[in-house]
């Protein structure tokens, strides 16, 4: 009787998803600035099935990642998708992407040249390509609360903007961390008139970074969290608009 | 004309969730064997608001948490959500707690007396209640294996079951722990004939995982993540059946 | 000629330390006001060894452990210390234990009422115990610059104090916690004059912090290292000062 | 009373380092097959000052990094270490620098190109340099375990071993690799017999390390760790000789 019920449930159970996942390479992306950049990724590979998939072809998915030598940019990824959807024979594909990016800032010699970014690119393959890219902002106090704090300019870990979007068309990486400083920036200025108001809001940063995403038409969907370090814990307000699928 | 823009655009931003997140609080579970088990918690609470919330709120969500001295269970489980969402005005309330669980084993003295269990309880309240609950139990080489390897009995940590249940019922998670460690052992007897077949498939362990999970009742739709922790990356497979909502 | 070599470097060769690390444990450890708190900790044992051990020996270690069913205080510790190295026929026997520690706060329904401080204990026993007790007190903002900031009160986390005693004679963890979160405060608040000069500087507070430590007799030596956690980096000093040995 | 009491104390706290910590820095090092690697790296950097510190000089530290553009080899870390200890007066001056460090791999297409090895140095300036190399070669199952349980060639990571080494002479990094490696296939090897013996111990393994070690005279001092990670805990035997300063 079991095995007759067992074998009756097997038929409800399938396997939905098979990969690989925290693979450290090296990869190097494209770079407004300097064209390429060098940089060390932990990537994720899997795909959806529509039957049982045979453990010996995990070596397929190393198999399609050593064919790329680690370059990453839209068309590989497009590319690495089409290769491990028809090599796995599987309905969908998947690769996630999770690198440092580094942006030069040569405003003084005392600030880091390069400035990080936590980024994490996730693209899937089933009918259409589906490509969300997602970064980290991170927030500073306000400037004059520094100068009245005798912080340095780097100092005053305040939180971050998780940002991730969908889009319509490329976008420069840089271009999208420049309108997310911005909107901070102007939240943090705002504040600053002769009452020393220095009030930052999670709420208020999440709106006006949303905003400035909302000028850019090549973004099709966004979501926002912003978070505040806390002394013992976090808070934080999350936002997202625009067409899901 | 920016303006105008902004403004319209501004209707469309919605800020969909505020809270507190990374709480580290000791709380107390209820223990099939012993009634309570004294733990360490991290704990995020948060809100959906149909409109714009102001920052001086916060602390309400501490006050909730703090009224419940850590005492975790269903009942406080479902009050802190109906709080969460009267206090806030909010449509729907989330609260997450993830924690260590331990589970006494007097087998032998070479073992520990406690195994560690990674729990999480992610419960929200819209219109009704929803709990979802996740656990994760390590997996051993076969014990053959390690027999011919000559290793501990507690040593070989082959990789992990990632499961994840929504409940029609109140179930053990004692009595869970054991079906999907019978599940395990079952697949690694299995491979253990003449012929010295000692093969563990992440395919053929999830599988065989939520062939057990099936005969539950009182569970209306599961997740079974299962890794292998390998040198340089893992592999894993994943299925999932049932009621989504 | 190359086997001769490796054997005469072979007699060089001495195995310093064997053990076992990384053991997730619920403990129970001493507190002050409510005479026993439950936490769950990471413990590592090991020891020193004039000669070649047999790995059968690792689960010594576990059964030790099991003995004591987690309560730990300087007695247990002392014994923990001794079974070590008379079981394993060690020259020196280790113990460390990481866990964190809570500390009640009745202040306002606004806080939490349960502060976390990360901690530590290393004890050891060669021809004389040696304990060392590490813990971690967190530092916000200056009171005055979170009323400017608007900041709910625990929110603005500036950095941290990592204390690191050795001890003459037994002392609570919660004198020493409020010890040093005094020389925080006297800190925050001498700047907290007329021309809002809210300077806090990890130099200053290490300094603070050290002389409140040189006040308690029973403290034989200590290190103070506090860090502000910056964008990007952090910034820290450190000072020691006392008998090393 | 208590003010002078404080004075006298006063004068025995020495702040003994100071320093910026966690930069994460885009770097190259030097590459055997390939002239020149791209990574990324933690970056901290401190000094040991004989008297008070100013805050203000804390930007020194960056600008110093900044002239040498993430270019790191033996010499300018040597340079970096000498401006480091003249601009900020101090009586040392230390840099650390972890960074996963990758190697080609050709064998065949179905393993990774690229093996990852987290490496560190820790360079110091007081009178003379001193330099110590930290890195971390990972452990896999014994080949004919892996094909008794049919596990990809790839998958099954046993333990790690850590290793330390002060060097009295420049050293490829790829050189140390392989003779830590050739000491871990050696012993795999070694149970692999008739009778199936595929015993390997934390402590075998760290002996049979040490003695590939011990060869090189390039190497003043070493270290090794091994460990093995189990299921609820891991187990490891260290042993370390040579000159230590």
């Amino acid at each position: 009787m079991k095995d007759i019920q067992s074998e009756l449930d097997h038929r409800r159970v399938d396997i939905k998803k098979v990969g690989v996942k925290t693979i450290c390479y090296p990869i190097t992306v494209l770079d407004k600035a300097k064209k390429r950049q060098h940089t060390v990724a932990t990537v994720n590979m899997y795909v959806n099935l529509p039957h049982r998939f045979k453990g010996t072809h995990m070596s397929r998915f190393i198999e399609i990642l050593n064919r790329f030598h680690g370059e990453i940019d839209l068309n590989s990824f497009h590319r690495i998708l089409e290769e491990m959807k028809k090599r796995l024979q599987a309905e969908a594909a998947h690769i996630e992407i999770s690198f440092p990016y580094f942006l030069r800032r040569e405003n003084n010699s005392e600030s880091l040249q390069a400035c990080r970014y936590e980024c994490r690119m996730h693209g899937s393959l089933e009918n259409t390509d589906k490509l969300e890219l997602q970064f980290v902002v991170p927030i500073s106090l306000p400037v004059n609360m520094q100068k009245i704090a005798s912080l340095p300019s780097s100092l005053g870990h305040w939180g971050n903007a998780v940002i991730r979007v969908r889009l319509r068309h490329f976008v420069w990486i840089e271009d999208l961390i420049i309108l997310v400083e911005k909107g901070i920036l102007d939240v943090q200025q705002e504040g600053d008139g002769l009452n020393h108001d220095l009030t930052l809001s999670v709420e208020g940063l999440a709106g006006k970074i949303a905003d400035g995403l909302l000028t850019r038409k090549e973004i099709k969907w966004y979501s926002v969290t912003v978070e505040n370090l806390g002394e013992g814990y976090s808070t934080f307000a999350a936002t997202e608009a625009g067409e899901r699928s």
